[in-house]
């Protein structure tokens, strides 16, 4: 099979469901130099920053705006580095971006977020009365419902991971319990939905169930411990959890209680999926069970026969990661990998698995599973339930092709 | 009292230890304005960029550079904005610093790490070959054995928050157990130290008990996802989760295996601590039990009386905060608050406490007990142990007074 997969990585973390370390996972050490010439040493180094940024050397780590519909700057996307990020946080700088119309420039002394339609009295919240409420943090990962929709391509897409699987990332969001908000104007009775509408230009609003208004969704204003970036909904944005990203309206300007959905644009026309059968798939929130090899992965040259470590990410609308399994033959035999500890709720999950590489031709692939037991699809069974026109929602599993060479590539066998 | 105590924050926030939510614990809402002016709908917004910044608007939240010590640039400290962040964690542009020498411009592709000294082979390690390592990730608190140390002053000193306690920060660290690079040079079992240095010009060393850096240490190479900072690190540094900052070196360059500890101007002339007795405590590694009120504190004004979210940060450098109590009067009465879920060891512990202001003056305090059950001391308490002459581990608790225009300052009452 090319190749041996085995969880000493695991045991070395101390995360894992326990695997004795047998010997050392990996040996790069090489024999020390003792005259090694540290040019920095000889002259004091750079003063103080008030808000830093990364080192120039990692000028290759940052989003590609790799997407632009119908040559309207700042309508596409543009996509988070997974391959070169580690752990399960996404750093603002990072956190990837899908816009219809641009980020609008809100100055935050006269923005409000105003709740009406069907309900006893409606409201309007500036900034500051929204930060005397109860807060509550949670770290939750969000997904375009549009991301990984190369997959859906009949030959598999050679682009490097985050081109095609990009439009994925997780923070920590801290913000008031919507359904705070909604209780203090008062819900009417009838009212089955919320339309959430943005401050963009374009106005970008979606029709919320008022069941998910009321569980778990957020009116966030700080992600990763600062205040929200422009880009991702500066200065108030909706964090609606484990369903697609659009939902998770940014530049929350309006809230309206209504007894039917708004049916716009984004809940017609798009976001929605054609199924073989005839009707199209509507109102698919939920990203379902999914994971992705980030190391190695498409691009990337293995340096040479032994250890490496598989490492990835995992995720699930519906809630925890319950186990990722890993695989080196193509898919025949699998092998559980070691999940970073905690595992939270709607979250990614960051999956590693030690390696030895034999230097022949194999497939890696990863398989999550999450806590209701469902389990990632293959590519077959996915287009078997939604045809091959699908754009929204490609969850199935992603193979990476390893040559004589390591050189990676994407493959769908 | 001037005040009471609750959780209401606590049971909405869903991560509380039960308490049932008797009613909306604020309300900030006011009539909605239906033609209110959104100037930036009128045009399309910004174009994508590569790497975000936070908006204009927030150009408060930024480090701030309180201390330099003997005039040279690039030695003193830059702190985190601790009472304009929520959650736990710190964004890397305002991860706090604190430099001896500036921060060495390193070239990765040059910089190397070796371990020597009593090992049976010496070893270097490029940063190409420690990515190859099997990683861990984990949330893991920095905090400078120096940080609060203005909390030794007789009176009260009157700054805000963060420009006396801000050397404290949270990160979700990533790089290789230190173990592993220990055991591959071999250990010879008379080594009872780690001595390692950075690359900075001043090369910063420190003595690292052996037992320690075979448990729980990391030789990180990625902070909050991406690779670190260049004023945290960059391209590599050792984190010693839970012990004073200074251990966790910067840059780094060398871990030597020896008998004795390197008893270098550190850990000897700086961060010893004269006692009341006559000795003074060298070699204290672990930060106590400790917490803190960032929001409100010191500077802020209370909008009114009626509610208010009590919110801070709590810490132990020995493992899990197992409870954090919250007094308005000056610590008479304490009410337990809520613990942000999931709880981590070594790791900042949001807490929150909802508190109607009655209007009258008081005194707001924070004491946090970890899972050792070490309680958070009052000051007369930590001067009766250690004396008024120290600078580092200052760990009491702290009290903000309100007066009866909702003004807050510090106080020792």
């Amino acid at each position: 099979m090319g190749s041996a997969l085995g969880s000493v990585a695991g045991a070395v973390a101390g995360t894992s469901p326990a695997t004795p370390v047998a010997a050392p996972a990996a040996a790069g050490g090489t024999p020390m130099d003792p005259a090694l010439p540290m040019p920095w040493r000889s002259q004091p180094g750079r003063p103080f920053i008030d808000y830093g940024l990364p080192s120039p050397h990692e000028g290759q780590a940052v989003r590609r705006t790799g997407l632009n519909f119908r040559h309207v700057d700042g309508n596409g996307a543009a996509w988070t580095p997974l391959e070169r990020l580690e752990g399960s946080l996404t750093p603002n700088g990072l956190h990837f971006v899908r816009n219809h119309n641009g980020t609008p420039e809100i100055d935050p002394a006269h923005h409000r977020l105003q709740v009406h339609g069907m309900v006893r009295q409606p409201l309007s919240f500036d900034i500051e009365a929204l930060q005397r409420y109860p807060l509550r943090s949670q770290q939750i990962f969000l997904e375009c419902g549009g991301n990984s929709s190369q997959g859906w391509a009949e030959e598999p897409v050679q682009r490097p991971a985050s081109l095609v699987h990009g439009l994925l990332s997780c923070s920590e969001w801290t913000g008031v319990p919507l359904a705070l908000l909604l209780d203090e104007a008062g819900i009417d009775p009838r009212a089955a939905w919320v339309i959430a509408t943005g401050a963009d230009a374009g106005a970008l609003h979606m029709s919320l169930p008022i069941a998910k208004a009321r569980d778990d969704c957020l009116v966030a204003l700080f992600q990763n411990g600062e205040r929200l970036r422009p880009e991702n909904g500066y200065p108030v944005r909706l964090i609606v959890p484990g369903w697609k990203g659009v939902m998770s309206v940014k530049w929350l300007a309006s809230l309206q209680l209504a007894d039917q959905p708004a049916m716009g644009r984004n809940e017609t026309a798009r976001y929605t999926e054609p199924l073989p059968a005839g009707p199209a798939r509507q109102f698919s929130f939920v990203m379902e069970v999914k994971s992705l090899i980030t190391t190695p992965s498409h691009g990337h040259s293995l340096a040479g026969p032994g250890f490496h470590e598989i490492r990835g990410l995992a995720w699930s609308g519906r809630g925890r990661i319950r186990r990722v399994e890993v695989s080196s033959d193509g898919g025949v035999q699998w092998t559980e990998a070691v999940l970073q500890a905690p595992v939270q709720p709607r979250c990614l999950t960051r999956f590693r698995a030690a390696w030895q590489w034999d230097g022949r031709p194999c497939v890696l692939k990863s398989r999550a599973i999450d806590e209701t037991g469902a389990v990632q699809p293959t590519r077959e069974a996915l287009i078997a339930e939604r045809g091959s026109r699908g754009t929204y929602h490609y969850n199935a599993i992603v193979a990476w092709d390893v040559d004589a060479h390591g050189y990676l590539s994407h493959t769908h066998d």
